[in-house]
């Protein structure tokens, strides 16, 4: 607590970094917007983009009230399996200014805050943590595109936070289990992409595909491509601040490591865009389809999340490839298999991030600068431990995330309902949900069949 | 000006931070653009990008001419009431460097400039603030959308700096009496947003409403509310390097400020969207109205900009809550009091503002850090004194804002006149004043009746 | 390679700003994307958007293979003509961590890699050069658009990297020719956009008109006037970071140089874009024509760019001036010319650059602060040298862009073919090559002539 001059230097420089990442990541908010509002139908775009604004508000909301509480609490009852500190932090008892402070402290222990003396870290890194657990939550909102309750996903952004919270402290805090096992995760390939990811095959199951889906195989072309496209690109551009503003700071060797987390991101998305422009020449009849350019630079960057700060340049491209892959047979996959999942949500955050923390294990090495990682890779001579204690985390969020959100979204399913009528689902969400666009435009002409009638 | 290498290293430091911010602040043009592009009927919504580029275009170059000479110049005449430095400031004179200075100083006597040595810091300063003077212009913009020349408009930017410079100076110099009397505002709550929101009211009173735009209650149909959307995504970005970078700094406290003030910001956004929620659909008839997310989540974000840098969490999702019913009823009220604000300019800025700037008297308290505030709010225990000095603030912007908005909107209606013809503007400014869109597609049904005559 | 704490720090301070460059930088391409789609007819506009993706994707590739070793490489064998160190980068053999990297090194030799204690800035620094380099082919693109393959277009990706890297090492290398005469270039007017520009001429006089387009004088309508609007908004906003980014850091007199390069960067847009507006308004029958504030404003940018750390504002907006007027004019003259440049990317980026270039020695002086430069320009005294090297610089430029890019998109032309078939482009590139879009929509009368026979 009692910093020294040198330490506030340090604090200083590193909480700067890690409030600019958090600007940039917040703009991916922008970009999932775009991008699933691309993707729908017409008559459900601005829909997906008030989803999109709901996994800020309500995600946000419980991120502070008790999700950053359950990641990173500190107090002496925080443990193993979940912090517990500022879900009880005595703020407003100890330090509080005003006369009115007592009526609230009932409600302020609850609610992240910090006196002035140690609020610059503890706010920077909860307005960093936050947007990740925003961003875990909006991977989701894909999935159950086009046919889940407004009011149902509301209530699943505040919850989804509980789903989120836990793993984060068994990754990233000192205390966490997993953490003290050597568990690396950079960028957040477990808490945020494998979670969401899960959690997105989940709520699809659950809520089943949307009506006449499996009519034809195809899927039903997107809204709007160059949307779609621009949302691509802005999630591009922020996953640099993602991935680069994991290393949580510049001091030290920090900034070597966020330097080298650039240019691995970015390789990375360049052997999966790569891989998706061929994949889909020789698969698609020599077109170039535009989900597949999507998900395969998706993919790719979710697949280096984990290990961005490790790898070298090359090795940020061969992970990016196989990630690519993964993502683009993923989405055929799930065709296959008759899931429904409008904007592959599955197969790009649930897939590539197996993909991405085993390639920790793979790839990663013993870090000197930081000590990200204290154990060396499989192919750099460290035997399969390090593997060992990755693949031991993916079945666990996996396991966590089934189990987690198949409760909450039968809860929800049950007290609020899931899924909307047939009927609003063929006039679409913007219209029975907002009042926007007209019916002409946008219904398909089974409408009229099902209120016609 | 002889600086020792200490202080040179926090100038630098404090510079790129204000640079940096700086840049995220002019990401907001966008937003605007995209907000009010995506508010408007289509056949407007080329125009109203025009119009937000001229804010840059013709703002900047009055801030840069004379504006920044009356906020922030530095000289023996500078005042209470307005700075006079840079606007003589004698660059051209004492250090012109080439044989063709001497040409141009009756020129430059009165452009921002500096010598080496100072420019790091004058030219951050200038930068930063010329961001904030563009902002306030563009507010306007909206206020009156789809019925104004786009030649008086662009005399309104250039003029509409005069608005803002003197109270910027009263508020934010040292000099400023405002300043002088303790008067806290963080992020501009008064010298932007009060401002832009009272010019808004004025300029849609001169120019009265829209054609038909009474002729029924409901607002018109957005013309692209996903890009409305977006845009507002943006703007929310943007806030945050708004407000973080109004600290002017990370060196010393700043960069704790600066953290409080980017999760003050982000929970009064919290608020802000979910009271817009819940009142949208109690009120809407279980709908959930983009305009009420829209305006209840920038309004929020305007309640929180006085004081950010001094917010508890807890306090700006109060103050956000507040910020977004008042932006929600305001428009309402205008709706009743048929004033056609096209996408409710006055109600997000003009009263979320003088919101913001009492809630730095009721919620604001010293600051030990930077003595952001010399003195406590109201439930702070600092009784009525900083409640009354914002007060006065607040009724100084407004009158001052009247009374010039007035003189200058109707100065220019005598000379250019502010509104375009019926016919142009059933036609709509895209095809009138840009050649660009088609007529079939945008004109409602009235246009052949009024073209057809 | 020792370096002390304090050039550590320095390091530290100044990567930063580099990689928070150019993460703005990578989102001048959502910009380029979004401008380029809007400007073209809605039958291309996702497509377009695909190409901006593969300038990253393939020369992005090109770039980390081969072009940053011939641009910066570090060996005995760089000279003045290319570097050539990190093109056979040892790192594999010297530094391998893993059993297998032995396996890699005949590949890994040709990538750019790095040891720990170097990677920070070599990283730092080939990741702001990657951004460079896209953009530099990113311009391409428009010139091309509407009727070019998009395999020949993913083939001219990475060969155009050939085209780049030996200019930027001439310009920028410490062992570059132009470098050692005193060639001054901040912001990359000459390798990125005189080369960009030169490249684009080439590439539309090969390709030919669009069909039709020169039936009748005036351009083919906006696909998206708005969508180009917010494509230049972005690349506005980039371009602070591209200009200020250019400093190479913030240490030292560094950041005073980069406030410098904002305001002179944000002047020479409002000098631009006024005048845009004005010879719009005169020659175009009092209307404000679209292309030309574009167009305009992307013109003073552009030429701002070669001198902008050294210019003062009222420079700028002079510089800003003249490159918007050189811009509009140019793209009437390609008209009468009967070029077909669909997005005017020769005027705005070859013609203006060659503006910016001369600038320097015009408007130039010598640096006392980090010795940018070492001779002052015409107006500052110095005479004519300063101006013939930068002359110089210039046509060596376009001689140099001319020969490459003619070779190489004759070969792309004979090997894999430039141009799409005459049906192909009646119906549109988003059909043909992505199967988005649909035929009624988008295709225009002349389409059914072509493909009923």
């Amino acid at each position: 607590a009692a910093a020294t001059a040198a330490d506030e230097n340090q604090y200083s420089d590193d909480a700067t970094w890690i409030l600019t990442s958090a600007f940039i990541i917040f703009t991916m908010q922008s970009g999932f917007g775009l991008l699933e509002s691309g993707t729908v139908s017409p008559k459900n775009e601005v829909n997906i983009m008030v989803k999109n604004a709901s996994d800020v508000l309500y995600g946000g909301l419980a991120y502070w009230m008790f999700g950053y509480a359950f990641s990173f609490g500190e107090s002496p009852w925080s443990n193993a399996f979940c912090g517990l500190g500022q879900f009880f932090y005595t703020y407003a008892f100890s330090f509080g200014e005003s006369p009115w402070s007592n009526a609230f402290c009932g409600l302020g222990q609850f609610f992240v805050d910090a006196e002035e003396a140690k609020m610059g870290w503890v706010f920077s890194k909860f307005f960093f943590q936050m947007s990740f657990a925003t961003t875990a939550t909006t991977i989701v909102s894909g999935a159950m595109a086009e046919r889940t309750k407004l009011q149902a996903y509301m209530a699943f952004c505040v919850l989804n936070t509980l789903v989120f919270c836990f793993p984060s402290h068994w990754a990233w805090d000192s205390k966490g289990w997993l953490n003290k096992l050597g568990y690396v995760d950079v960028g957040g390939a477990g808490p945020v992409h494998l979670l969401g990811g899960v959690c997105s095959l989940v709520a699809t199951l659950i809520l089943g595909p949307r009506h006449g889906r499996w009519d034809r195989d195809e899927a039903p072309p997107m809204g709007s491509p160059t949307n779609a496209l621009l949302g691509m690109f802005m999630l591009w551009w922020g996953w640099l601040g993602f991935n680069c503003g994991s290393t949580f700071g510049i001091t030290g060797g920090k900034w070597k490591l966020a330097a080298r987390s650039a240019v691995s991101t970015i390789t990375a998305s360049m052997g999966g865009g790569i891989v998706a422009v061929v994949l889909s020449y020789v698969t698609k009849n020599q077109k170039f389809d535009i989900s597949y350019l999507i998900n395969g630079i998706l993919g790719a960057l979710v697949g280096v999340t984990g290990i961005c700060a490790l790898a070298h340049p090359w090795e940020g491209l061969v992970i990016g490839a196989v990630g690519s892959f993964l993502s683009c047979v993923g989405t055929e996959m799930m065709v296959k298999l008759r899931i429904d999942d409008p904007v592959g949500c599955f197969p790009v955050h649930g897939l590539c991030s197996v993909w991405a923390i085993l390639a920790v294990g793979i790839f990663g090495h013993v870090d000197a600068l930081e000590g990200i990682s204290r154990y060396d890779g499989l192919l750099k001579g460290g035997g399969f431990y390090l593997l060992g204690v990755q693949a031991l985390g993916a079945v666990t969020f996996i396991s966590w995330a089934c189990a987690m959100s198949f409760i909450l979204l039968k809860g929800i399913d049950k007290i609020i309902g899931l899924r909307v009528s047939l009927e609003e689902e063929l006039i679409g969400a913007d219209i029975c949900e907002h009042g926007v666009g007209s019916i002409d435009d946008n219904s398909p002409p089974e409408f009229n069949e099902a209120t016609g009638k």
